[in-house]
């Protein structure tokens, strides 16, 4: 795969879409050569035209002779499913460039483990060489939310129609969007909706001092994609100067760390887990009364550590 | 303490919510004391009458000799409190007897952590030789639903001013019930909600066999009072007979270590937990990218667990 093998790649997603103990080789195997790609996060409401754009980025992008991962995170919606897979057809255009790989999920039926399993393949795209993945979501709900942690920079499409999204964005997405694009900008309220996101944004406090861009464009004509790519390319700059990029992906990495792990104490819970092991042996004890639970999950958490004990106050 | 000594009770209580080491080392040392209460649930919507209820049985549970624990949940909301606390005060009048030990918990700031807590005061009221423990919260959300869990018997107190109770009730709090109280039986609408309750009940099917009783009470005056008891006395022995008692008991002790758990996992998410020990090493690798976050959380979960390599595919 790290010559650049497309179907090597694609085996190697697959097992690490599994979740299994292959995915966990292949992971270990594939963490050193992580860290160099540049994630960029595409969400928004269905039919904003985010798959349109991911499309002309992609062209601008391999122009400049990037190589590019796509992870499109399809909707669980059943009623929205069938455009978006209409939507894949069209990026097909780039499957005959063996630099460009395109990779998707299903979020139906997904409880939670989705957005972890979406940092694992933005990792393997990531070893494989891409110099940068765009990870395409629907929606404004926590799920998209969380994916959307894994990327470095977020941007947020919207088109005219979708005036509630930015109610939704009122709700506790701002923070999280880095670039604002009002695509279908020919339509009749593009220009309003720019401006009421801009003054939305003049009100909004930045602790790093970034200010979203509220950029118009018509993906369908290609009309002011290359502002995308240049919004980016300057938010992606400005991280990297006040070292924010590595804070961010610490942290990134931490949440993963304890979302997969939360996600593997539930399995646990529901019988679904291990059999075997510390934790499964402790639940086990605890079950039959032979350990308090809050004892045991206070030892198990500061195994390792030493342990100080309880001695009588004065 | 496990001699009836009611300071000694207090004092280690206020070890346990503090959830220190100290909390271990008390938990560790009652485990073995613990199993023999029986816990019962009051709940209910805010002026229902809980604790009236809770004044008037725990008389009656005083005239069978049996030792209580009570624990009131007081409400987060500050509009409540104030009436709450006039309750508490009602109360008072068992502060007389040694073999009555009432203790409040504050919800307020209380973030997931509190049904936990509330688990280890009732086993320590639970060694302490309660026969009965009667855990009081009020309303119908998530919290209380989670503090409902640590008891064998739900009882659930509404009036006919409570209507808008029943919806919630019926979006999935109903399960959890194993008796309906409707208080305040001299007000107009009483018959009414116990019909409605009791048609409810009819519709639902029950795994374990039981139909939860519709009681009605006038608590004020201790009219009814003695179904409760009577009612809690059925449910009890229907529990014990399908060995029921035993696993709910299990299923309760392995959520709340899996529920600490995670809380404790979001502890260390926020630099609040222990910065020593196997947990820590690793959030600490995983931040810095020696470590893949997925492969951490998996290796961490199967901990002293044989663990097969991963083989090529034939």
């Amino acid at each position: 795969m790290r010559s650049g093998d497309v179907a090597a790649l694609a085996r190697l997603l697959t097992l690490v879409e599994q979740g299994s103990e292959q995915a966990v080789s292949v992971l270990e195997a594939i963490n050193a050569c992580t860290g160099k790609a540049y994630v960029v996060g595409i969400t928004g409401p269905p039919g904003a035209g985010k798959s349109t754009l991911v499309d002309q980025l992609t062209t601008l992008l391999r122009k400049g002779r990037e190589r590019v991962g796509i992870l499109a995170v399809d909707p669980s919606s059943p009623f929205t499913g069938g455009a978006f897979l209409g939507d894949r057809v069209r990026l097909q255009r780039h499957y005959l460039d063996r630099e460009v790989f395109i990779r998707s999920m299903a979020t139906r039926g997904a409880t939670g483990g989705l957005s972890h399993m979406a940092g694992s393949v933005v990792r393997v795209l990531d070893a494989w060489g891409a110099g940068i993945i765009l990870v395409e979501t629907v929606g404004v709900g926590q799920t998209e939310l969380e994916i959307m942690n894994t990327a470095d920079t977020v941007v947020m499409v919207l088109s005219p129609e979708s005036g509630d999204a930015i109610q939704a964005l009122k709700a506790g997405l701002l923070e999280v969007v880095d670039v604002f694009v009002v695509n279908k900008a020919d339509r009749e309220g593009a220009d309003r909706m720019a401006t009421t996101l801009k003054s939305t944004m003049n009100l909004a406090e930045s602790p790093t001092g970034w200010r979203p861009p509220v950029l118009l464009t018509q993906a369908h004509i290609g009309e002011g994609v290359d502002g995308i790519e240049e919004a980016i390319k300057n938010h992606r700059e400005a991280l990297t100067a006040s070292s924010l990029l590595s804070v961010k992906r610490s942290e990134r990495q931490r949440r993963e760390f304890a979302g997969v792990f939360k996600a593997g104490v539930d399995e646990h819970l529901n019988n679904k887990g291990p059999q075997e092991g510390r934790f499964a042996d402790l639940l086990s004890q605890v079950a039959k009364g032979e350990v308090d639970p809050f004892v045991a999950a206070w030892r198990l958490l500061r195994e390792g550590q030493p342990f100080r004990e309880w001695k009588e106050e004065p």
